[in-house]
């Protein structure tokens, strides 16, 4: 399908556009209309499903806006940067590495310096893509991509809008932990805005400046916590290792899950075991499976941390765009914040049998060394702790030397000391859990939905466009039309029709004006997968007052009972099997199209 | 009940607590823990339900920041301050008008200007009550709360995060209006986060700087659209006017929606329609109908564009606290957009029979007045073009007398002007619509069903709390407990039971640490309506396999057979009026306390 025919669609039909079109625009926002705020809903309610509930995880919600000292830890304030050259001449911001990219051959330009960017924004002779000036000479600089702002008056508390939800996790662990009452493993999982103040953004949901992530962070001993991979093993995945991208080749590995982690081209089982979760998900969601898959992160690629990291790719007008990425983070993230932050980012693991431990220790006599060392006494009795905690054998002499912590040496008598060997009991000890992130981009996978179910062919010889959504995420479930808007009866029917799927819960379009041919279209350009229509022959007959369903993708027709007709929808909706082939064989076919009044 | 004692439980059961705790804190943000988070997404699914689905709007997601023009034609870049006060000694900021109140009788010190706060507090010698130093001299200024930021690179583009969402819906307008297909009334809901740089935010959920709001905004034609009042015009509200806060007498109007309406003392049909939608949704989800009223804004306390504006309040600790405002707001927002921005705020009115109207033109004859006036010519032209417009009566002349835009007056013939009436046809005409606006706190009212929810009681002899909830907003809809986590049997049912709840969209908590007992009073603190323990008297008996079931507030018990049980367990939880009663006349009662393991 052709892209702009698709942005054409979702801004005519309301699935999403670029925000405050009327004040000229606002690069890299983008607000969901009314059909794409319910997909975007509806996928978040699924993710929600799969990766919360049935995970038994815990959701959370956290603000927006954090203070500096998270960032610090977290190390967004010294390295969430892009690299930014404006321009002398007109003032224009530009990416210096994009700018590389687009003149040069180097395909990840992201990787180099700034002073070499510079020298080869020389070299090549690059110009400002805004004016025509040469950028040569121009600083290439960090651009921090964190939108920062102050919390409270003055500027003496700076904060920033979150760059990932995932900091809202992070700093809240030693809460978190509580809730799962100590136990590993445990995930925590948010959906929320994050931003990146791009410096130039890119089209459509595909690089915004505010976006929605889905993310868990599941936290485990790394030592002894296993995921339930049989629940995945025989689940098959198409992957792109590093190996086969260093190669050049396009050349992919279909394994199972299973396969994939025995073997080890799936370093961690954890991961592994997410990426088979996910697939399924990808798939129940409506991805075409035949664009889409598993890329791992080239060794330059991850963060130093990372020990493995797999993004979920799906095709997008023949570019493979990234909408979710599976990464091993270690003990990083909690061991910054501990490091930082004024509380226990740990948990306490306690040993299936009490362990005995040999401990060193020491209680030095001040009344002995407070007269021969006066004012160092104290230095002095702690330098006997640091040498009994780092070499109890040294108490073997009949003298020890310490270094003190201004630098001095002394020497004193080893009786001095009381050194001793203590027998002590540990029930277990404290531990800095690891991290596995599976982290989705739900704006990229509304796009990659919205791509995938784009559809053209022809009905009763018209070309027409449909999306064929499945109905789990499809923004209206049922659309109900009175054939027209001036027969009472009709409408009466077809508002009763409407409240009773309503109540059931179903999302349900109420549509009267037009023909019902443009209204099966406009239902099928936003993916309803049934409308139902209130016609003069379902009340006029003999028998019970009925309606016609229409399926969206072959747009088949059946007369249904009005009395039958929630339950019917109810099961082609529903999670089971029922098909619209099933309905057809409980019901008459309509053969020609509905009369268009 | 004591509010300390929720805030601890609130902590304590992972509601929500202070945001950053590990870094000391920030005031004005809160966490969602997993049941706070459980408990918002419910209850901001029964508004959407009532407020979106039910009444067929249309819901959006605008993005939280947006450029300063929006905020230009909004008046919040102008107006939307509070009176700022700092300390000369220890430079600590403090709200000065809530000084003043603290300090003296007066209540509403927010409606005082600068200066008068400034001589106020020197004349009651008012100090910083930080460090104590008198603040007399100081400056009150006014400081905007509205969090700043930059959009892209450099400060050449300021953006704010949004102060209410209604602005994400305003600005869209002329696209909105397009999905609406021109067609007046519409309504358009956003639920979603929103930011007040407090100077000094207050405790719990009560005035934070990031908080989540739903926002309806009603869009109408003031001249022909009403509300359908009838649904709700029987619905009893306590009202609290204005006239009775001015007599400062605390008397209520219980009166229903249709005599408030039609005897003025609610000013717009709209407004009474939706305090009505209001008053039976609040019920619905559990807010105390003894501790809520709709308070009339006073005429000093209403925005100057606002017709009539009332607050839903609900009482938490002896406190009246506003958690929804409903404001009619006439053509404020949409004429303002429609003055700084570049496109139509308005809608197409179409005629129900097209109108003929006169209309006076002129086609003055510029080749007599080109010669007689020169430079002035045009200027004259136009002159003839406005008075045509103003005054046609004047054409009855021979001849007319123009005042020039440069002030000169002068006379020409009346045959220079070719002056005519024109009939034309209209079909309608662009109007700007008007704006009914109910707008929810998400977490004050959060605050105020767990307030109202909480209550202590005996069981069993001993002391208990639990939370009253309602099962469409309890976190969890059903726990399941195994007796004991050592017997396989029970485990693997309780398992099983555990999934299939799960499966039918239940919220399942599984737990099996501690005694029965107290896994009963950790779900009675997060107000879990229903038990499911599964015991040895279930497995070990001659008939089917069956668990009991045990109820929230009187802590009864029944014993279910397993093959009921998920359909019992969707009837209790269901929409529909089963009750415990009803379970218990189906199956056994319990009579004691399931045995404590």
């Amino acid at each position: 399908m052709a892209g702009s025919d698709l942005i054409e669609l979702a801004k005519r039909r309301g699935f999403f556009f670029g925000s405050n079109g009327a004040y000229g625009g606002t690069a890299g926002f983008y607000t969901f209309g009314p059909r794409g705020a319910a997909l975007k809903r509806n996928l978040e309610d699924a993710w929600r499903d799969r990766f919360t509930l049935k995970e038994d995880n815990h959701e959370i919600e956290a603000p927006t806006v954090m203070p500096e000292a998270v960032f610090e830890a977290s190390g967004h304030l010294e390295g969430f940067d892009d690299m930014l050259v404006e321009c002398g001449e007109c003032g224009a911001s530009h990416r210096a590495d994009h700018l590389v990219e687009d003149a040069t051959p180097i395909e990840d330009a992201e990787t180099l310096s700034g002073s070499e960017i510079e020298s080869l924004i020389h070299e090549h002779d690059i110009a400002c893509p805004a004016c025509g000036t040469p950028l040569a000479g121009q600083d290439v600089e960090d651009f921090n991509l964190m939108f920062a702002t102050n919390i409270g008056p003055g500027d003496s508390k700076p904060g920033y809008l979150r760059p990932e939800t995932a900091q809202g996790i992070f700093v809240e662990f030693p809460r978190l932990k509580e809730y799962a009452r100590g136990q590993l493993p445990f995930g925590v999982t948010q959906i929320g805005p994050a931003y990146r103040n791009e410096i130039s953004p890119r089209g459509g949901l595909l690089r915004l400046r505010e976006f929605t992530q889905a993310e868990l962070e599941q936290f485990i001993d790394p030592e002894d916590d296993a995921p339930p991979l049989e629940r995945v093993s025989d689940v098959e995945v198409r992957l792109y290792p590093a190996t086969e991208q260093e190669t050049d080749g396009e050349t992919y590995l279909d394994v199972t899950i299973g396969e994939a982690v025995a073997e080890g081209i799936i370093g961690s089982a954890w991961v592994g075991y997410y990426l088979g979760v996910a697939r399924e998900w990808y798939e129940r969601i409506g991805v075409d499976m035949g664009r889409f898959r598993f890329r791992q992160h080239l060794p330059g690629e991850r963060a130093h941390y990372a020990a493995d990291c797999w993004d979920a790719e799906s095709e997008i007008d023949g570019d493979w765009i990234e909408i979710a990425g599976f990464a091993y983070r270690g003990d990083y993230d909690l061991s910054k914040h501990g490091e930082y932050a004024d509380d226990t980012f740990t948990v306490f693991k306690r040993y299936d049998e009490p362990r005995t431990v040999e401990r060193a220790t020491v209680d030095p006599d001040m009344s002995i060394l407070g007269p021969e060392f006066g004012g160092q006494a104290k230095a002095v009795g702690e330098a006997l702790e640091r040498l009994a905690e780092r070499d109890p054998d040294a108490f073997d002499d009949d003298t020890v030397t310490l270094d003190l912590e201004d630098g001095e040496t002394v020497t004193v008598d080893v009786d001095v000391a009381n050194f001793s060997i203590e027998e002590t009991t540990e029930t277990g000890e404290h531990i800095t859990p690891h991290v596995v992130e599976p982290s989705f981009g739900v704006g990229r996978t509304v796009q990659t939905l919205l791509s995938h179910a784009y559809t053209e062919d022809e009905v009763d010889g018209e070309e027409r466009t449909y999306l064929d959504l499945v109905p789990e995420v499809a923004p209206v479930d049922v659309a109900v039309f009175p054939l027209v808007s001036n027969d009472e009866r009709l409408v009466d029917l077809a508002d009763r029709v409407a409240a009773d799927l309503r109540d059931r819960g179903s999302a349900v379009s109420y549509d009267d004006s037009g023909s019902i041919g443009r209204r099966y279209r406009r239902q099928d350009e936003i993916g309803t997968p049934f409308c139902v229509t209130v016609d003069r022959d379902g009340i006029e007959g003999e028998g019970p007052e009925s309606v016609t369903v229409r399926e969206r993708d072959e747009a088949r027709q059946a007369r249904v009972p009005v009395t039958d007709l929630a339950e019917e929808i109810d099961a082609l909706l529903g999670g089971d099997d029922t098909t619209f082939d099933d309905l057809l064989e409980r019901h008459d076919s309509v053969e020609t199209d509905v009369e268009t009044a």
